[in-house]
């Protein structure tokens, strides 16, 4: 067993994990390892929006962000996902992954950055771009099993073996370097600065991003149905939960997307991704909000009667940014979309 | 809102709570204060133990032991709960809290000492006494109603007003004024010593009692319906698992009692007592094991049901004893009593 912060991050502890040393988990986990080179990762969410149909210009947009992608400074992977949201709109998010901020930038500034301003147009359509490049001691991943990398744990060496810091609450912390020295937790709050049809957010210290996936495409018949009857209806319930109420307990915002194909099929992925005013605020749902202890009971059900020979995959990527690691910008959106829930700045 | 730990046991912290300073909980709860000149408490279980209808030996004890707690140096409360363990023996449990060891001290040396040293005979029952003696760092409180005590409360001078560290995993840490400087780790681990019908624990470094009891006196019938049918089960079932498969996950012995009144009849409370390897045993086991994450679901769901009308009332005590701090002793008890389950010496 290894701990999940990698040796070449550890350093002289001021706050204690939150398990002794002889812990042991009661099943396997594990965690990307990126090689010791990596510093600084770019998680970039560029986001079209439409009602109704697909419009020409969304169709345009998710062609030309493919394009971009495909081009110099390229990202080490990227996917694609979609969902209706609260308002009724369709939001196609394609997701990249840079391990070299420097790369990013580069490509940031030759692609990106006209995605959302405004100096690109895509008629029918709004756009957004939500970036986090987290140094690597701000972030940490987990996986179910060790076969199967999603997200940012595309771009890393390999996976760990199996891990001592998981299967229980606060785990997520003790796993993020940080968390060594530093209680990560927030100051002041975000804004939305709003011109016209742009809209910027002004970030806050410490935001913390989540994002928690699931793959049942290997899953045989009777595990399928023990998913998507058993457990998938409550985790559904909790993502409309915080979709729809989370702000009351610190979730700025959360999307319940399914991953599809490059032909825009649904495959059999899903994940959430939610925008949390700290990960306090997404530590206290997890561990005791009705809606996620409904969640965690289900699924514990679901592995506790399959055992190991559960084919579910799962994992998830947290994030604690610093203000000057964030990056919000939403042309032509609603303003229910994304960051823009939170309070606008005085005019 | 205030901290758990009084004014009076706050020291410079080398360790964390585990929320940060501006953490509300959910719904409010509440701790026992007691007076700073008490240092240190006395929780002595006196056991009685016997197979099928009450003995005429065990009707005696039980006489003896009630009139023992109202000798001089009496203890401020007890009360005493029945239960049928695992091997089919009825263990009636008389329960006695002092506030001061030199007051506690004195009435063992006249009254309790013989209880379970083979000293005072009783035909047809074996006794056993059970005893932690904590510092006031060492142990914690929690009732979900300030106007009812239980337990070592009842010696308490007041209740708190709301409590900050509670509603997360990690509370009953936070609470323990211990915690403020160390992790509470066990060091070594009990063993039983046996002479002919006499056994002995030698103890091992901060072994962990709970009791966590409930009262249903007060519920309407709705409500009570509730709780006997949705809770009631599930709570059982998980004392159960302690009881017959603990060990395994750190549990020594785990009782889930019914409080008796003085005739000897069930009343409408019940509580599980169970002791612990370590207060981390504990923690992993309440926030992570299928038997009280299953508790857990019910119990909020119940709650959240309810809301602020809910007329059940929740209490428990958590104690992190020093080895110095315990005694253990059995006399004529079957294997399986207590903590006659962990290991026994080589002869």
């Amino acid at each position: 067993m290894e701990s999940s912060i990698p040796i070449h991050l550890e350093c002289p502890r001021t706050r204690q994990k939150r398990v002794p040393d002889d812990y042991e988990p009661p099943y396997p986990s594990f965690v990307a390892r990126f090689r010791p080179g990596v510093t600084q990762v770019a998680m970039a969410y560029f986001g079209v929006q439409y009602q109704g149909a697909e419009t020409e210009g969304a169709r345009r947009a998710l062609a030309d962000i493919a394009q971009a992608f495909a081009a110099g400074q390229a990202p080490g992977h990227w996917d694609r996902a979609r969902y209706v949201d609260e308002a009724g709109y369709t939001n196609v998010i394609s997701i990249a992954y840079w391990d070299r901020p420097a790369v990013f930038d580069a490509w940031f500034g030759a692609q990106g950055a006209s995605w959302a301003s405004g100096a690109r147009k895509y008629q029918g359509c709004g756009t957004f771009t939500e970036v986090v490049r987290p140094a690597v001691e701000r972030y940490e991943t987990l996986f179910s099993a060790n076969d199967r990398a999603e997200g940012v744990a595309v771009l890393a060496d390999s996976m760990s073996g199996m891990v001592q810091e998981h299967a229980y609450w606060g785990g997520a912390r003790d796993r993020i370097p940080a968390s060594q020295t530093s209680d990560m937790a927030p100051s002041g709050a975000p804004r939305v600065v709003t011109e016209g049809l742009h809209r910027r957010v002004v970030p806050h210290e410490n935001i913390c991003l989540i994002r928690s996936g699931q793959d049942w495409g290997d899953t045989p018949p009777e595990e399928r149905r023990m998913y998507l009857e058993e457990v998938e209806p409550i985790l559904r319930q909790g993502m409309e939960f915080l979709r729809d109420q989370g702000v009351s307990i610190g979730c700025f915002a959360n999307r319940y997307m399914r991953v599809v194909d490059a032909q825009g099929g649904d495959t059999e992925k899903s994940f959430g991704m939610s925008w949390w005013k700290s990960l306090a605020a997404l530590e206290r749902w997890a561990e005791s909000h009705p809606t996620h202890v409904a969640i965690f009971g289900a699924a514990m059900k679901y592995l506790s009667t399959l055992g190991p020979a559960a084919k579910l995959k799962l994992y998830h990527e947290v994030t604690v940014a610093a203000a000057d690691e964030q990056y919000f910008e939403y042309f032509n959106c609603h303003p229910q979309t994304g960051m823009l829930r939170v309070p606008s700045s005085p005019a």
